[in-house]
């Protein structure tokens, strides 16, 4: 048996996030068919996380064990002729057997995209929300480092979520604008049920004045969920990286 | 009366190309409805060119005499707000009662994609050729040169036209790298039908071995289709500027 770890990247727009679902087209579905076909043996695959239906991934994390003695670059091609368009493997690698996609991961970076214009771009519209008034990336950037480190971010998760421990460790937040496209990168040890769209939303709110950037230390040490922001919409958020 | 040049960017993804046809969905049925549904008039576009189906357009210019009093500013926004995601007003300006969006252009920019890996990109797919084997660009680029100037373009030309005239000048043509992703910009004073995609397929050729950069030439002055290379696919093409 060889224990293998698949680097994916995909377009979530068609999809209800990664978990396989009755009656739902997810990522994890396509691909553990595509492994099926091509190795002609059934594995539980294990993802780094779930994301949510219509999030992205530059990259995304799974692993199967797997008895198929095909070569990894020879399965990256064969996954790939029987993957959608959406959905590529970008890379395989053997772990030992104890390698675990989730329990293994060191941690996440995500990122957000917002279009900040009064004009749509069509190329864009598929990969970010569109927001038109005035984001000063100072004042976010101030905002952003009351979130790093460690905090209970009970405030900042949607209820459906079983998750008992709400204490996260935030390692890096910040915002960048290029032209029109301001983005949020955020990186921690793990992330809560839509953590990073409310986070995001939060922010929305400190940009039009609802919620003063002081004040969020406070918000978060409540662990109210309804002090924080709305849930910014699913298609400008990416799994970004994953750390092991 | 006025007279408005609209300037729209749309992904060509889900249309048979600008023009009205019967039975299908272009983007300038969707321009015309929107432009009736806000100024409550039906007036005739005029579309700087075709582009075929599938193709995009990061900038696309059309005109229509409208009697509307709707000053320019709030008609983009009430444009955008009738029209798909996929299609976007950018900019209108009043131009005199001559002006005319095809009759008045004085050349167009085109981009062609290619996404030069073995792994697709499910972000870059839509708006991108793929294409796994060497490009090089100083060979492309000594090639672009045979194509500046003014020839008979008729060999680089699909049936279907019913164009006499297919002499046509290319004011420059040139590759870019960035990473895995080659572009070609090319601009001139028009193009025929298929013209970009059959050129891009000619440059494959070139990579390819089964043509020779020096025979570009003799190629172009045979006027023969079959001497040139295969059409390139639509979705890599983009309408990326208009000259007026």
């Amino acid at each position: 048996m060889r224990n293998l770890l698949f680097t994916l990247s995909y377009d979530g727009t068609a999809y209800h996030g990664w978990q396989v679902q009755k009656n739902a087209d997810t990522v994890q579905k396509r691909f553990q068919n595509a492994l099926e076909t091509v190795t002609g043996e059934r594995s539980g695959v294990v993802g780094c996380s779930r994301t949510d239906a219509g999030v992205h991934a530059k990259m995304f994390c799974c692993n199967s064990k797997v008895s198929t003695k095909i070569p990894e670059k020879n399965l990256i091609r064969a996954l790939n002729c029987n993957l959608p368009d959406d959905i590529a493997v970008t890379d395989i690698c053997e772990k030992d057997m104890e390698f675990h996609a989730r329990y293994s991961c060191k941690g996440k970076e995500y990122l957000y995209n917002i279009w900040n214009s009064h004009i749509r771009d069509p190329f864009v519209n598929r990969y970010s929300m569109r927001y038109d008034m005035k984001l000063d990336i100072d004042t976010l950037n101030e905002g952003c480092k009351a979130f790093i480190g460690k905090h209970d971010f009970a405030g900042f998760c949607s209820a459906g979520s079983n998750v008992q421990d709400t204490i996260r460790t935030i390692y890096d937040a910040h915002f960048e604008r290029k032209e029109d496209m301001v983005r949020l990168y955020i990186s921690g040890d793990g992330f809560l049920y839509n953590m990073v769209r409310i986070i995001v939303g939060t922010f929305l709110y400190v940009a039009q004045g609802k919620i003063e950037v002081g004040d969020l230390k406070s918000i978060i040490d409540s662990t109210e969920r309804n002090r924080a922001g709305i849930t910014a919409p699913a298609h400008g958020l990416f799994l970004n990286k994953v750390f092991y």
